[in-house]
């Protein structure tokens, strides 16, 4: 069989460069396609990639232009024929950098801005890479005894606790938790579109925790030290996770440590 | 006590046009503020208010642009002080006039149009019309014994079923169903933020049922005859919810006939 292929959407920092490297480290011999708006200012993906120039290929994608991703999907087309793994990583916290604290904050531009990156960016790519992800050979997750019922490929949304509107008692940053309310349908409505298709395709959305991340960093002061992961803790969680994925828990949304999330 | 305030976000037609005329029957002296984008191209409304000149104003407001929402609330600022009632009433299903039947069917454009109107447009309305909400007389909704409990103003979002993650079992209509999504984590954020301030704002989703409006039209022959609300049965329901709302309510959608629906 040959060797899995997983894409990481937004891989130049953060979750998303940590999940390369978990894979490349951990999921020998996977293939990792790293994708980021700007393969130029990455250098420490382009680090990676020097290093593991036979299983890591670094390509531009801007999650917000529709164009891109029907480019990227046509590039792995032509050269994988499939995918086994899309992990959406990108995501803005607000264009400003500060979630919102009170509706006098609230502009429409970055509302917009906000939900165009975090939950149309993912759903593009769903709707351009599903083809690909339906000739997936079932390499991550695990796969039951029963043929009809195992998956082609995986899509992962990485979706945050703040975008559960059940679990809402605070409020504030009304774009990130609108932008991840909308992406958590989007997985929803994804799965089970994939869910009818032979072979299957898996969508869930994943909360990584509060992670040492630069769109957390303004709020660190405010996170006791324990529950400030650091990205090679969170993804280790959310690896966990997706190498038990099936479709029986298809549609979901999932924290870190396995429970499940309420929208 | 002066008359009470509402105002219909989306009265040109459909469920908010009917809003205006049960207020205008139903809610005498209430005095109602329709809005529309195009207020010449609205005959019906622009009949209604030469009808009722004493109680009814139509003005201009898109609300797809922040000027136009800012710029209402300064007029309703300056002639009334206060509102006591703000429903957002309009949305489209998507600009195609079709709802998404499958991935296949997802552009960028569509969804982030549809995300805007349906999402935005009512945060935004939040936004700058809260200051009023706040200075309500508390003229709707149901007033409980505890002084510090009562609330001024109302604001009631108009989302559907099909925006309930936890109750999609079907897919399609992506857009539609991510912007639901979307608008319900914003009443939620709303709720909260202005359950805190003196007088307190009730906000909720209300959804009206299957409508025989121009959104649901070319839908109408899959839904039972029994099903198919008219604008007057469906807007006659959700006056009797808005009539019982308190502060106990705020915070979560209710379904036409008042049962509360899942996230």
């Amino acid at each position: 069989m040959a060797a899995p292929v997983a894409l990481i959407q937004g891989a130049s920092r953060g979750l998303g460069l940590e999940f390369c490297k978990h894979i490349l480290k951990y999921k020998s011999p996977a293939a990792v396609l790293a994708t980021c708006r700007n393969p130029d200012a990455a250098a420490e993906l382009r680090g990676l990639a020097g290093q593991h120039s036979d299983r890591l290929t670094v390509f531009k994608l801007d999650v917000n232009l529709e164009e891109d991703i029907r480019a990227a999907a046509e590039r792995v087309r032509d050269n994988f024929g499939r995918l086994d793994l899309l992990i959406n990583s990108s995501a803005v916290l607000h264009p400003s950098g500060r979630g919102e604290t009170s509706l006098r904050d609230v502009t429409a531009q970055g509302v917009i801005s906000t939900l165009t990156t975090n939950a149309v960016g993912p759903l593009v790519m769903a709707r351009y890479f599903a083809p690909l992800l339906q000739k997936g050979s079932g390499g991550f997750g695990r796969q039951p005894a029963e043929k009809t019922e195992r998956h082609g490929g995986i899509i992962v949304n990485i979706t945050a606790k703040v975008g559960s509107i059940g679990d809402n008692g605070l409020g504030g940053w009304y774009s990130y938790r609108m932008s991840k309310a909308a992406l958590n349908m989007a997985t929803r409505n994804i799965a089970i579109e994939l869910g009818r298709s032979r072979p299957k395709v898996v969508c869930v959305s994943l909360h990584p925790g509060t992670v040492n991340t630069d769109l957390s960093r303004p709020y660190h002061k405010n996170v006791p030290k324990d529950k400030l992961f650091s990205t090679e803790h969170s993804v280790s969680c959310l690896m966990s996770i997706i190498n038990t994925l099936s479709i029986e828990k298809t549609g979901k949304a999932y924290s870190w440590d396995g429970t499940e999330l309420p929208w």
